[in-house]
């Protein structure tokens, strides 16, 4: 499902190691015969019962280190209380099942491939998606500063790569509450978070059937899909924190590596120490996961159990090729609280964290905040690059001011297109629904966009090989009034069209040299152009960089050449 | 009109040279008794075909230096072709008509009075609005570092200040084009963008009725207005621009000055020798009034007669004092035509009009870009504040990409908070519409949103004296779960309101410790909460700085203390 008429997913080839892997871009078919290609996360398309082809099975079987196993035996109570009352989860996933795999003896991680001079297919696909050399992504990975999430039981997976020397990635997330949506709902909330250009979705839901829900999610996904296992380990313990323990939390991790999940929030850096740096603040706690561990940590007087069993869950992750993300509970929730103690002393934590995940050659990203004043921005990533060793940082927004409620999404892209211009590799979106309910399709749809647009000027202002690209194909459609284009261009191609046809609907005025925002005798593109066509020859010689110009010029000289239109 | 139930505008009493003023603001009403004070940009509400009481009338006249006289004679011209060919304008102005002021041969601008030493009533009503020394306003409006538009014939006008030690101000633009829109229609975007929080607005018209649009505007505006005096002018040599003379621009802009337009946008800075530095820009010259004028230029093979005459328009504005917001009329149009040769030569020459006005005490804010690549906004602001000795900057966006059409509002969001952040005084907003078609009633209040929250990001960013109050009152009813005061301290209560509704919108989901988002298991500032109940002694004794805190955890306590709900 391409988003556009102009729009085709097309596969472009390129050779690993004598085979033939095919790479999806979204080409945009343009009015003047040209063609611009796009990175295209949308995936080849499924249908939901059935799930995706397993593109990866062959490349995860050609390396040998893998071996399939019984695994564990699902548990009503992984989808639940109400699947227990019940005696079974809704909408049982009806496509085929594999035995799950796992590493056999070693790690089976992409930064382990890399750390022995390893090319993948993962690290070639990912090259030829960003349009790199694939020597820059091995030595990436290697080096911990990008990671590439794909667990071995995610074979649907379209490797991806999140390192602040690619484009700039975002993150959608989905999943149910206990308070609404149902598990076909989530589904086609992924499929349409793709569609518009999302590269990681995470399944974050807290509510009924989360098993099921992340399985039908998982096998329908050409995206990463990354979880935050604490919130069903808490549905397991009746959603009363003080009884969670390490051995229904390794259980669940588990369940969720056999399933595929690809990066899981892991809220390790949580210490009983750090919890009374938060008393003070204007919004305490406000990641679910942190003030969960929070409070498991005080009710036991002991440490976080999440940070004394860190080596387990890394030996864990190391045979699935699960990569971390160490998450940050005790992210500032309000502008009053952006960059104090608390959340620094978590972040060295998490540098701490991050090394004893890489001795395992486990993967790694470090999550940010969250909501930080716009002066205060650019030292969370600077801070988090030096501390942890330049592992890709992973953040939410953050919101420039608290003010805006049912805007989030626009207070956020503000601070998030300014961390990712100082080195923030991966967006996670905000929705116009942030602090007030649980985003529908729409508000997916517009925390997608904001934040592609967010991660694109980011990249444009880093000066990624390319990226502006885009923006100048875009811009050229618009002088030339290749209305059309401009459209087939556009994030959104059919709110543009849309907004455009409200006050000109009329076929013609899709090549008309105006638009109502300005009318005919008011727009500057066109009386710009006309100076070009009138006054080309004293404006140096050497105007009309574009064949299409000089004939549109010529056009206008055959007009009349004027600099003015009659109504 | 107030936008919400639980505001009031107050007018607080403060006293000047023995007279008393009345400085309004938004009084917010909380459930907690306290009160929250907002910047006021509504006024007293007008009944359109009366307009609005003359709150300056006195204050003028009290200088003893203007004089009435008989003023121009209108024109059916004025109001473009459709007036002479119907005989008259549609909806003339029916309200009382006044003879226009000027100045008794000595400029009376507020930057003549601030030089003196003076100052003035809207000096005071400025420092009361913002909270600041008055001292301070008069010198930066000295030094030209601050300007206050009023024209001495727009005496309706509540007065505010543009620079930069003040508050970050948002302009938003409406009037009609050739294609659509009436004048009702203006006068309600008018009142529409006041209501939430325009603080100037710019009747753009380039249509029917220009001039009588504009009077009835001016009648019932409570902010500055502001012009781009050449579509008038153009309209009047039939959209000729060729035909385009000093002797009609200067008969406009008395026109105009006469009516009380208090700021006008004149590009003359677009001098015959730059002209040829956009032939090879991808999207040429987009302001409307930079093309106009190169057009002019190159056809008659002369200067711009804006530079020209500069001068003269400076002792015009000085008998009204209108200020001048130098056009930018090479600014960039797209990423790729940013900070380019063309943008800053007009930059330097927009440099030295600065100076000349300012000899005549003309106040002036100067122009800014557009599209600009986020790696280049700083520049654009520190160059022009250097070269420019400080005056205000006054920028359109700057848009952080071109690939967005139909979320422009939010692309140019992220620009203009960074610039203003950096220095920028004012900020023109941008709507959903743009690039694409006029925009309408929505799209002006999406646009005055985005822009509030760009602008008080910038605010809070450069640690303005109150600023962050707004944030961290909002974050306080957020985390006591006040959420009819979330919503009223939002800048826009209803659709924060409606979004929370959408999922929950039952009576006491208004005062649940939860909404839809994450449920009641999962909500982090509920936990948050929960652990300072039960945990409050050993998180150093020194919890609840607030006594409506302790209050809640006493009852949560009450309630037995749980970290956690059933369902």
């Amino acid at each position: 499902m391409t988003v556009h008429d102009a729009h085709t997913r097309v596969l472009v080839e390129t050779e690993h190691d004598g085979h033939l892997l095919q790479v999806p871009v979204t080409r945009v078919a343009l009015t003047n015969g040209d063609t611009f290609d796009r990175y295209c996360t949308e995936g080849p398309g499924s249908d939901p019962e059935v799930g995706l082809p397993r593109l990866r099975e062959s490349w995860i079987a050609g390396r040998g280190d893998t071996a399939a196993y019984d695994g564990r035996q699902t548990q009503l109570i992984d989808n639940g209380k109400a699947a227990v009352r019940r005696g079974a989860a809704q909408e049982e996933w009806r496509g085929a099942r594999q035995a799950p795999l796992r590493g056999a003896g070693r790690p089976v991680t992409q930064m382990h491939y890399a750390r022995k001079g390893i090319i993948t297919p993962e690290m070639r696909f990912v090259a030829e998606r960003e349009g790199c050399d694939v020597e820059l992504v091995r030595s990436e990975v290697a080096a911990g500063r990008a990671i590439i999430p794909v667990n071995v039981n995610h074979p649907e997976v379209e490797p991806m790569i999140i390192g602040k020397r690619f484009l700039v990635k975002i993150n959608a997330n989905i999943g149910n509450s206990a308070v609404t949506s149902s598990i076909a709902e989530e589904v086609d909330k992924l499929t349409w978070a793709i569609t518009w250009g999302a590269d990681t979705v995470m399944d974050l839901s807290t509510g009924d059937d989360i098993h099921t829900t992340r399985e039908w999610i998982i096998r329908n996904s050409p995206v990463p899909i990354g979880t935050v296992p604490i919130y069903q380990a808490l549905e397991k313990v009746n959603g009363e924190a003080d009884k969670l323990t390490w051995e229904v939390f390794r259980d669940t991790v588990i369940e969720q590596c056999e399933q595929g999940v690809d990066y899981m929030t892991i809220h390790a850096g949580v210490l009983l120490r750090y919890v009374p740096m938060t008393a003070n603040r204007v919004t305490g706690i406000v990641s679910r996961g942190g003030s969960i561990m929070a409070g498991w940590c005080l009710a036991h007087h002991q440490e976080n159990f999440l940070y004394t069993h860190f080596d387990e869950l890394c030996e864990i992750f190391a045979e699935y090729d699960v990569a971390f993300s160490l998450g940050d509970g005790l992210r500032p929730g309000s502008t009053a609280d952006a960059n104090d103690e608390a959340q620094f002393a978590e972040l060295r934590t998490l540098a701490e964290l991050t090394q004893r995940a890489w001795e395992h050659d486990v993967q790694v990203m470090v999550e940010g905040p969250g909501h930080v004043p716009l002066n205060l921005v650019e030292e969370n990533v600077t801070l988090q690059q030096d501390w942890c060793h330049g592992a890709p940082f992973y953040t939410l927004g953050p919101l420039a001011t608290d003010i805006a409620p049912g805007y989030d999404h626009i207070t956020s892209a503000i601070g998030a297109a300014t961390i990712a211009m100082h080195g923030t590799a991966m967006l996670c979106y905000v929705t116009p629904k942030e602090h007030l309910g649980l985003p529908n399709r729409d508000d997916v749809k517009t925390g997608v966009i904001t934040y592609k647009l967010s991660a694109h000027a980011a990249d444009v202002a880093k000066g990624h090989p390319r990226a502006r690209d885009w923006d100048d194909e875009l811009s050229k459609a618009r002088f030339e009034f290749r209305w059309r284009d401009q459209f087939a261009l556009s994030l959104d191609p059919h709110t543009a069209e849309a907004f455009h046809d409200e006050t000109l609907p009329a076929e013609n005025a899709k090549t008309a040299h105006f638009c109502s925002m300005c009318g005919p005798k008011f727009c500057s593109m066109r009386i710009s152009q006309d100076v070009r066509a009138r006054f080309g020859s004293e404006l140096g010689g050497d105007l009309d960089p574009e064949v299409g110009m000089k004939e549109k010029s010529e056009e206008f000289l055959q007009l009349g050449g004027t600099v003015y239109v009659e109504q």
